[in-house]
């Protein structure tokens, strides 16, 4: 199959959002935007860096690419809107695999009603897949990482170290408790669309999405809006029959595991009930889980209070990919 | 070193376009349009598919790539605002290659009051380049290639080949006329921008960037208009000294070489005189070479009139990459 009916292929044959003027099918693609603040990243996924095919579909690494990168959007407060493709193909990959991996990228981009606007095939020698993502938010409803404040209350939605319990399940077979929800969890996070757009209420939320682990996203925070943090351990949520991996692992997966795509932020104390009814409307788990404070010698540091009592400082290390 | 010494490296100490919110260091990069359309596009490149280090530097690559990007926004009318680069690294590219590259884009970046506000470096085998560009063009000023129509002229910008016979120049060592100047139109293309920008004072004009051959080019413009057009070879521009290169060559670079990134376009009649002022001021050398007819027994085609007044049929063929 040539470049041009691979493109003829995944080109939408309609499109969703109301803003757009040209998809697919000129030098570049066009869409209007004019009361609202546009936001936009790219994000690039390496096989046998990123992901294995060993532990994923093509359709799961399409569906977890995508997902990456809309969290970046929702991290920021904004609603996804338009993707672009990029992508590097080695000969070790099938016009099959290729759809595969192209649906599972439509699938999660159709629930969310997204357009597919723009890419590139080139062929190469490994699997990369490069996803520019863009979506809208309102002025000043961004969400920074620079905004927290003391006394602020720091919240995580869903549950942490699922995706490396889903990755330990899928690379040691065995026999495990909610094995189909932690290898789904792995492959097809969930992403915190609807309530990271919602929170549009508030007059104040940080946000960060825990693409490398909350130890490194709480950092983050800390760092951008020079503040403390201070994390409870006992506090981080988990799923059900969490406690079934190895002890060493499960705070480990929880701190610095990485690829949860829930969300890391803090929220001014006198809002904490608003923004639990909006978890609720949105169904979203939302745990408060610590504090931030003021940074007393002009360092920026984030504090667990570990299962002991004992305060420790987190460091911001994260995940590291499966290389 | 480490991800993000090297972005802090690469980040812009100040950032240049006036719609800029936030650039680089919070999970995506934020901006403001309301008065334009925003045109996006995203191109990859790949070493030793789309480029070979034997015949271009690390400065080079990066400058010649963002340039490929900038013209397809030129081909839409379209002014630069914004890149994002992602790139997968190989241990063979080491810090001072990487800065290089950087360099080639950031030069070219600055020439057109571009920002860079977004990108992800990740570890990989081959070197893969992949930058998204953004840029904004007055709502009913979008060049597609559609709009071309029976009795326009066909012009193109530039010269045709050089890239062509740079490449040629690069990988068969020998005594060449002006060699310095097709290496540079190899590895520095020009580009069109400020010609196609200006262009919105005209009602009507199709365009299309030389990025695969003008015999590619060509055919997609009377595709998408569903008109045919008639090109003289004889017309072609070729600059000086181009008699140099084997005669058998010449004509094949011409039509199908590629990667001169000059604008092919079609515009009334009655506007020629009005795109030749602003190719004057824009100081953007422009020639006439065919004309747009109507498509009798509903075909598209493209007819080259040869040297020998021979009418052929000129196919939608164009450039394969250097593999």
């Amino acid at each position: 199959m040539d470049e041009f009916s691979f493109i003829d292929l995944i080109k939408q044959k309609t499109y969703r959002q109301p803003s757009i003027i040209r998809g697919i099918g000129d030098d570049a693609a066009v869409f209007r935007q004019s009361s609202q603040d546009i936001v936009t990243a790219v994000d690039t996924f390496v096989e046998d860096v990123h992901f294995s095919r060993s532990t994923m579909s093509p359709f799961h690494i399409g569906y977890r690419s995508l997902a990456a990168n809309i969290s970046d959007l929702s991290a920021m407060g904004a609603k996804p809107a338009f993707y672009l493709v990029s992508i590097v193909i080695p000969s070790s990959w099938k016009e099959d695999d290729l759809d595969g991996l192209y649906k599972g990228m439509a699938d999660l981009g159709a629930a969310y009603q997204m357009d597919l606007i723009g890419g590139d095939t080139v062929s190469g020698n490994e699997l990369a897949l490069s996803i520019t993502v863009i979506g809208f938010v309102n002025s000043d409803k961004v969400r920074y990482r620079h905004t927290a404040k003391p006394g602020d209350v720091v919240f995580v939605t869903g549950t942490l170290g699922d995706s490396a319990a889903g990755f330990h399940i899928l690379t040691n077979p065995g026999e495990y408790l909610d094995q189909a929800y932690y290898s789904r969890r792995h492959r097809m996070p969930t992403i915190r669309v609807d309530f990271a757009s919602e929170l549009e209420n508030l007059s104040r939320v940080t946000l960060n999405d825990i693409s490398d682990g909350i130890a490194n996203e709480a950092n983050e925070i800390a760092e951008d809006s020079h503040v403390n943090l201070t994390v409870y351990e006992e506090k981080l949520p988990v799923s059900q029959n969490y406690n079934q991996f190895p002890e060493s692992q499960q705070s480990k997966w929880q701190l610095y595991g990485g690829e949860d795509f829930e969300l890391l932020g803090t929220v001014p104390s006198q809002d904490w009930d608003e923004l639990k009814d909006i978890a609720d409307r949105t169904q979203t788990p939302v745990t408060e889980v610590g504090y931030v404070s003021k940074n007393t010698d002009n360092g920026h540091y984030v504090w667990l209070v570990d299962r002991q009592q004992t305060n420790k400082l987190l460091e911001k290390k994260g995940y590291t990919h499966l290389k």
